[in-house]
C-alpha cells in the first residue's frame, strides 16, 4: 500500500471500528492524506500509519495528558514522534490514556474509558490505553505509549499486541508529561515483534535535551539453549481462571524450543512492585503535576479524575527521610533480584494477572488497578528492560507474557521472543547427527532437543558413504519391502526399501535455517516420510553418492551398522 | 622493615607525636605486636600498619561513629578491614572523626577536635580526621576513611598526603555507619600515590552483602596528550591568600607533561555540590543516624555534637516531593557537567579552598565547613571517581590537588596523577626527531612537548648516517673549535668541534623510557653538554658508525645540512 492507501484505509477502518473513545484528537482526514502524498516511499516506515499517546508531544496538537484543563500546545515534536515521522511514519492523531499516565486500567479519563480490542464490555488495559487498541483494531501500525508502572505492556497483553518497554533512557522522555520523571519510559505498540522493534530502534537514541537519556551496549544474544526464570508457583496463585494454564502452555513451549527453565523465587521484584504506589516514590507524581492538581481542585471530579487525584495528592505527604529509607529498601531488593535471577538470560511472567470488566474496575478502582501490576510494576525501579507478547487466548480473550532483563538486554529479549514465537522445526536424522555420533553437537548448538527415536515409512534404503566422519545416506525407493517395520537385520530384496531408524530434533528455526545452509554435498535436507504416516524435515543424500556405497539397508540403521561385526 | 619492627616504630611514633586525639581506641601494644609476630612477611602489605575510621567495623572494637552512645561491639572486620588484613596489613585501631562522618574540619567530636599534622592551631580537615594524621604523621602507612561530601580528601589536602575517593560501590559498604547511605564510600590514604592504589585496588571488590556493591570494566588509561579541564578563572575566587597561585603553577607543572589544559564553566557541579546540604537529600542523614539523635536530644551538647545533630534532624523537615525536584534538578546538572567536560580524561581542581584554624572554624561552624566542600561535595552525587595528591605548599603548609572523573576512572586519574608527580624528563634531538622531521612523530606520541631549540657546547661533530630514515650521527670530540657559537656554514678544522642546532623537547618518564628503549644502533641516548653550559640527555652515536659517514659539523646542524644543494 501506498502511503495516501494506507492513510485511506486508517480512516475507513476508524470509523467502522466506532470507536471514538481511542482518540483525544484525530487530524482531519485531508490533513493527513494530504502528508501522506508527500511521504517518500524509500522510507523505513513510508506506508505506516501511527498514533501518539497524549502526553507526548506532536508539534501543533494539544498535549493534555489526558485533563483538558493541563493542555498546552507544543511547539515541537517530541524527539520519539520526530523520529517516526522522519522514518516515513503518518502521525494520525494524539490517544486516549489513564490520567497524567497514572493507572493500567484505562478507565480513568475524562474522555471516556477505552473499551478492550476484543470485548467492549472490558478494559483495554492503560494507561497506554487510547494507543494499544488502535493498533489492536487495526486502525494503527505502530503506536507510541509510556510506561512507568506497566503502561506499555498491560494494555499490549489485554489488546493482543507487542508492547516494547526499552531499557530507561534509550527513549528520550524530553516533550513527554511526567508520571514519575526517573521512571518514565516511551514505548512501541505494533502487532507482530519484527515491526515493534524496528520501531524501537527508529525512535532509540541520545537526546542532549533529555538529562536521562543515555546509550550503552546491548548485551550479547542468549546462548542456544539460555536459562529463563519463571516465578516459582506460589507467585503465580490469585490469576484468573484458566491464566494459570495458558501461562504454564507458554513456558512448555518455549522449553520446547531449547530453553532451560529455572522456577525462581521473585519475592524481591514483587516487593519492589510494592514501592511503586506504596511508598514515597509517588511524590515524583506529586512533583510532576501536584501544583496543577492543587491549583485546580474544583475541577476534581469533572476534568480531572478522582482516583488519580488522590494518588497524586497523597504523594505530597511523604517525607524524604520515607524516601531514603525506600531507596535503601530498593537497593537491597535490587541486589536481591539480581541473585535471585543470577545465570538467567530473562524472566518469563505473565503479563498482568486478570482482565476485568470495565464494572469491575468501577467497583474498585484502586484494588482492581493493583492486581493488575503485580509483574509489571517492578521493571523501572530496578532499571529492567521488558518486552510484552501475545501467547494465545483464554475464553477468547488475548493472554500475554512478558520477558524482563536487566537494563541493555532490548535485544536479547527479542531474540528469546522470536525463539517463543518459533515453536521449532523437526528434523529426522539417521547418521552422524544421532545422539552419541559425531555431528550429534551441531543439533545441540543450534538449540535442537531430541524428541525421540522415530522410523522411516518402509520405502528406504541406506548407504555407507565414503565421507569422513562416516555417514549414511538414505535413499526413497519406489516401493517398501515384504518386511517393512521389522527392524534391524531384516533381510530386504535390493530394490525393496525398508524402515530406517532415527532420532528427531527439534531446532529454531534460525538454527535449522543454519544447519541446513551448512550441509556438505552429497548430503541435503528434504522430507521423509515416517513409519508413523508424518512427513518431517530429515537428512537425504544425492544419487549421485550411492553408486559403489556399499548397502547397509538390511541393518535398519546406522548405529546397527556401526556395531556389527 | 618485618612487622613487629614496623608496629614497634608505630607506638613509638604514637608516643613521640603527642596527638591522643588521633584515636578513639587504640589497641595495647602487646597486643598488636603479637599479631605483627604471625604475619606471612610474603603478603602484600606485610609490614605495613593501618589506621581504621570509627565508623568502618573493626571485630572486636567498638564502632562509635563518633558518639559514643551510639557504640556497637561489632563481630566482623567490614569487608574494606578484612582485605586489608588478608592482604598483611596490621590495625592499630580506630580513628577520631567528625561525628557520623558529617563535616569536613576534624572538629565535630567529644573525643576532641583533631589537629593538623603540619601546625596544631589548624584544623586537620575531616571527616576522616584522625585517619588522614594517622597518616601524615607517619603512625600507619595506610588508613581507611570515608567520603560523602569530601571526608576522604579534604583531610588528605590539608596533611599532605593522597586520598584515594573509589568509584562508588567499588569498596563495600557493609559494616560501615552510613552517612548518606547511596553516597558513601571507602577511602584510602597513604603517603605516596603508588601505595594508596595498592591498597585501594585491594579493599575494592565485590560483596553479596552490600546491594550498592557493584564491578565494572575501569575506562582505558588516558591518551599520551590528554585533555585536563580546569575551572574557569571566576570558580577559583575566594580562596586562601597564595592558593591560587599554587594551583596555577600545578596547572603549568601538568601542562608541562604534555596535557592540554582547557578551561571549563563547572558551574554544574558547583550548583549540584549545593544539593548534598542545601537540598532533600540531607534527609539521609536522618535516615541514617536520626532516630538516635532523637532518642538522645539531653546528650546533644556532650556526647552528640550539636552542628552535627542539628543538619540531620533537619533532614527530617524536608518532603519527598523535595527529594523528587531535587533529583531532577540532579539529573539536569549532570547532563551538564557531562557536556561541560567532554572530551576530557579529568577535571583538575584545587581539593578544597582554605586551611582555617581550629578558632576560625569555633568561630563559624557550618559556614567554614561550606567553604572547604566547594571542589569535593559534587563528586558522589554526580557519580564521580576522585583523587586528591599533594601539590607543593603555601606558607609552609600543604596544598592538594584532586582529580575527578567519570565512574570506573579510577586508574586513568592514577595515570594522571603520576603523570603530575613527574614533571618530565628533556631530550635534545638534532635529526630526525626535530619537528617537521620523520620521527617527530615518535615525541609526539610519547607524550612530548617543544620545550624549544638549543644549541651544543662547541665540542661536537656531526657525521650523515647511512640509515634509514636518513638520520645525523652526534660525536663529542675533545675541544670546541675556533668559530664556536658562530652557527651554519662556518669552517671548522676536522679534529676541532662546534655547537650543533637542535631541539629540546620534554616527555613524561614513561614515554621517554619507552622511547628510548626503542632507539636503533647505531643511535644511543647519553648526555649532551648544551651551549649554555646544561647538561641534558640527547641522541648520540656510535664511533664505528660514524667512520666513512661523510662530516657534516661545518653546516651546524642537520636541517642545514637537508636544505644545501
Amino acid at each position: 500500500m501506498t502511503p495516501v492507501e494506507r492513510a485511506e484505509a486508517a480512516y475507513d477502518r476508524i470509523e467502522s471500528a466506532d470507536r471514538p473513545e481511542i482518540w483525544i484528537h484525530l487530524r482531519p482526514r485531508h490533513e493527513v492524506l494530504a502528508e501522506a502524498a508527500g511521504i517518500d516511499p524509500g522510507l523505513p516506515l513510508a506506508g505506516l500509519v501511527a498514533a501518539v499517546k497524549d502526553n507526548i508531544d506532536v508539534a501543533g496538537l494539544h498535549t493534555s495528558a489526558g485533563a483538558p484543563s493541563y493542555a498546552y500546545l507544543p511547539r515541537c515534536d517530541a524527539p520519539a514522534v520526530a523520529r517516526l515521522r522522519a522514518a516515513g511514519a503518518l502521525v494520525l492523531g494524539k490517544t486516549n490514556l489513564d490520567q497524567f499516565a497514572t493507572g493500567l486500567v484505562g478507565t480513568r479519563s475524562p474522555y471516556g474509558a477505552v473499551r478492550n480490542a476484543w470485548d467492549p464490555a472490558r478494559v483495554s488495559g492503560g494507561s497506554s490505553s487510547g494507543s494499544a487498541v488502535a493498533v489492536a483494531l487495526g486502525i494503527a501500525d505502530i503506536a507510541l505509549g509510556t510506561d512507568t508502572a506497566g503502561s506499555g505492556r498491560v494494555p499490549a497483553a489485554l489488546n493482543g499486541i507487542v508492547g516494547v518497554k526499552p531499557t530507561k533512557g534509550l527513549v528520550p522522555v524530553t516533550g513527554v508529561v511526567p508520571a514519575c520523571y526517573t521512571l518514565d519510559c516511551v514505548t512501541v505498540f505494533a502487532r507482530d515483534l519484527r515491526l515493534a522493534r524496528t520501531a524501537a530502534e527508529i525512535v532509540e537514541g541520545p537526546d542532549p535535551a533529555d538529562p536521562l537519556s543515555r546509550t550503552g551496549t546491548q548485551l550479547p544474544p542468549p546462548p542456544a539453549r539460555p536459562k529463563v526464570a519463571v516465578p516459582a508457583p506460589e507467585h503465580l496463585e490469585g490469576m484468573a481462571d484458566g491464566w494459570r494454564e495458558a501461562f504454564d502452555a507458554a513456558v512448555a513451549r518455549l522449553a520446547g524450543t531449547g530453553v532451560e527453565i529455572v522456577e525462581t523465587d521473585v519475592t524481591p521484584l514483587l516487593e519492589a512492585a510494592q514501592l511503586l504506589y506504596g511508598g514515597a516514590f509517588v511524590a515524583e507524581r506529586y512533583a510532576a503535576v501536584g501544583e496543577h492538581l492543587d491549583k485546580h481542585r474544583d475541577l476534581i471530579g469533572t476534568d480531572l479524575d478522582p482516583t488519580v487525584a488522590a494518588i497524586v495528592l497523597a504523594g505530597r505527604e511523604k517525607t524524604a527521610v520515607d524516601w531514603a529509607a525506600d531507596t535503601a529498601r530498593l537497593a537491597a531488593l535490587g541486589a536481591a533480584a539480581r541473585t535471585a535471577l543470577d545465570g538467567c538470560a530473562a524472566l518469563l511472567t505473565p503479563t498482568t494477572t486478570w482482565h476485568p470488566t470495565l464494572d469491575e474496575v468501577a467497583a474498585d478502582r484502586v484494588g482492581a488497578n493493583a492486581r493488575m501490576g503485580r509483574f509489571t510494576n517492578f521493571a523501572n525501579l530496578l532499571d529492567y528492560a521488558s518486552l510484552a507478547v501475545p501467547a494465545g487466548s483464554v475464553d477468547g480473550l488475548p493472554f500475554g507474557v512478558m520477558l524482563t532483563g536487566p537494563a541493555f538486554s532490548d535485544r536479547a529479549l527479542a531474540a528469546l521472543a522470536e525463539r517463543f514465537a518459533d515453536p521449532g522445526l523437526d528434523l529426522f536424522v539417521v547418521g552422524a547427527h544421532l545422539t552419541g555420533q559425531p555431528l550429534n553437537a551441531q543439533l545441540v548448538q543450534a538449540g535442537g532437543t531430541l524428541v525421540g527415536p522415530a522410523r522411516t515409512a518402509g520405502n528406504y534404503r541406506l548407504h555407507a558413504l565414503a565421507t569422513e566422519p562416516a555417514k549414511p545416506g538414505l535413499v526413497r525407493v519406489a516401493q517398501g519391502g515384504p518386511d517393512t517395520g521389522t527392524g534391524p537385520h531384516g533381510d530386504t530384496g535390493a530394490e525393496d526399501g525398508s524402515g530406517i531408524e532415527g532420532e528427531i530434533w527439534r531446532l529454531p528455526a534460525a538454527g535449522f535455517g543454519a544447519l541446513t545452509a551448512a550441509v556438505p554435498a552429497p548430503l541435503a535436507i528434504g522430507t521423509v516420510e515416517l513409519a508413523d504416516g508424518r512427513h518431517i524435515s530429515g537428512f537425504l543424500v544425492e544419487p549421485y553418492a550411492v553408486e559403489g556405497a556399499p548397502d547397509i539397508t538390511r541393518y535398519g540403521g546406522w548405529r546397527a551398522y556401526l556395531a556389527s561385526p
